[in-house]
């Protein structure tokens, strides 16, 4: 490892943090402390010399063995990823947040990572989503591309595609945060939508270009979601579902929980209802894009009332509106059995049936007063 | 009116109480206040002599005019129906939370009303409901008669007469609470599962024999249904449902206000899921009976957590799961090459490998190590 020196400088720290992504899984508190503590490149050094006193040095021993510094600058090169480390201008600040499981580097593909999650919600499901699931993924964020907001996901099938191709479709910039290389085809039938990410929007990784998935990997990679937007959206989700893992990395980040209902007939949804019961103080129920907007953006960006059908018999006074329900449909009827059927008195009645007559509520004829016919 | 006599007496009170709901509209809370203070005879009293001081006293007036008690009693024969008032061991004590809104008196067909609304949730919803609310309605009232809960509802089409049947179905008690007179065959529908209703239940209002239902009777009803039982279930509700009104009176009461959620692409769950966020900090969504059992239940009644599949891979150490993960599925590879895969120490991942084969996890033949096929 020459080309790590002792002194340390940024193109080092840079080097040595890539170095370190290949060694290291992500999320691994002990060697982020350690680099936030003593530097990337001295911590590099010391795992060289057996002496960092780190947990899983024999892991990262065994790893660095297998290194080949050209291959990997190789496939960098050949997917076309750039590195983007803490203090770089692409650095979301919000990964900060992280703390200790911070990711040590980022291999991104597309457009600049940090303005694309400034005011992005991430949309998060099941892989085994259902068709109501994939039509309420894809209308939401279509609705938060159309106000401005950009998506977040993880690239799986089901609802992470939706959200995806909801982004695209609506114009919009969408951000796939994979738990591979940003040159892995993976999911294999993903690859033509996670080029098209690429191009409209972003494709990232903490993993170095070549690194495949596993299950760990998938949970710690949640975390990056939660931490990249300004809340999670979770559409649907199993009890055992990896979208609760990102609900919870967002919930301690304390970053809102959004969750979208669904039938509690639906084992796709039990675990988004779930998530309701279990963590009801923190976790929201959202139906629209609107909704998310208002939870997530700043103050006064309240959701539209929803439109509720006003009727003319809205806001009378409690004897005109027992005067108006007396009312019969077909045969009219006198003032004086109309206050007895509202318990009114006549005289109440009588200007009350004046001002019904007045709104088109009641007409008047030889018979008496009856219901006015509504125009429907 | 000359059976009601100045110097008044518990049957006195009891028959003042009959004629004060026959003249009086549900929930007149100015009226309630002058029986609570000066006594249902000698109110009534003072309205017969025009000086009860009473803002409604001319409409009390007109009604009491028309009233024929033989008539009325004839009804109540008629109908069997029995009348309940506070002080009656029947009287459900729960009803005096409403305060100046309680009911005068109660009109019964059926069993014992205080001892059938002992331990039961309200289960209401939309009239037009679908087969989904409906279905959902049906098992949820099925499964709380099924532990010892009665239901109570308004008798009305769609989730009220879900909620009725399901509890009929699982030989259980249910409750309808009307807005109109017991006797009174609405909605015409209903006539045969009413009568089912009261030989298995309570049919109950406030509404004298022969009242015919209104609109702000409806609302007015849905204030005892609230108050009857130990909290409100929603369970298909539109923008401008009347089970709005009844969570509302739920909340009022605090008591809780529970809601089974829908698709969100449904209109008929919209209200229901409006109610979740406009009034998050006092309503709970719920997705069955157990939850509903324990969020209305004394402490301990918990609902069991759902099953979920237990993995042979649950509970590993990280340096074990990690060699699980970094297993392949058919060619088998040298310990070296896995510790490398799984970045821990050729030792570790010898040591995990071990581990794994006696979990039935992992396979060695001359190739190397491969992942055990799972039994699925």
């Amino acid at each position: 490892m020459g080309s790590v020196s002792e002194t340390g400088g940024v193109d080092d720290d840079r080097l040595a943090r890539l170095v370190l992504a290949r060694v290291a899984e992500p999320g691994d508190a002990a060697l982020a402390r350690a680099v936030q503590t003593r530097g990337a490149a001295h911590v590099l050094m010391a795992i060289g010399e057996h002496r960092s006193g780190l947990p899983n040095e024999g892991g990262y021993l065994t790893r660095l063995d297998g290194l080949d510094p050209h291959r990997d600058q190789q496939q960098l090169t050949d997917c076309g990823a750039r590195v983007v480390v803490p203090g770089d201008l692409e650095w979301p600040s919000q990964l900060d947040d992280l703390g200790d499981t911070a990711p040590l580097a980022l291999f991104v593909r597309g457009s600049d990572l940090r303005r694309c999650v400034l005011r992005s919600a991430a949309v998060v499901g099941a892989r085994a989503a259902t068709s109501y699931g994939v039509v309420v993924a894809g209308d939401l964020a279509a609705g938060l591309v159309d106000r401005g907001w950009s998506v977040v996901s993880g690239g799986a099938y089901g609802i992470d595609a939706a959200a995806h191709r909801g982004a695209l479709v609506g114009g919009g910039v969408t951000v796939a945060v994979l738990a591979c290389g940003v040159d892995v085809a993976y999911p294999r039938g993903h690859v033509a939508l996670l080029e098209r990410v690429a191009v409209e929007g972003v494709v990232v990784s903490e993993l170095p270009p070549g690194c495949h998935p596993t299950k760990s990997r998938f949970l710690t990679r949640n975390r990056l979601i939660a931490a990249l937007s300004r809340g999670t959206v979770v559409v649907e989700a199993a009890y055992r579902s990896g979208a609760l893992s990102t609900a919870a990395a967002a919930r301690r980040l304390g970053r809102p929980v959004l969750v979208v209902p669904g039938p509690v007939t639906s084992p796709l949804s039990a675990g988004a209802h779930r998530l309701l019961r279990a963590h009801r103080e923190e976790t929201v129920v959202v139906t629209g894009a609107d909704e998310v907007v208002e939870e997530l953006g700043p103050l006064g960006s309240w959701a539209p009332e929803p439109p509720v059908t006003a009727s003319p018999s809205d806001g009378l006074s409690p004897q005109v509106a027992a005067t108006l329900e007396a009312l019969p449909v077909r045969r009219g009827v006198s003032v004086e059995r109309l206050a007895r059927t509202a318990g009114v008195p006549p005289a109440t009645a009588a200007r009350a049936l004046e001002q019904l007559r007045l709104l088109g509520l009641a007409l008047v004829d030889d018979a008496g007063w009856r219901l006015a016919e509504r125009p429907e």
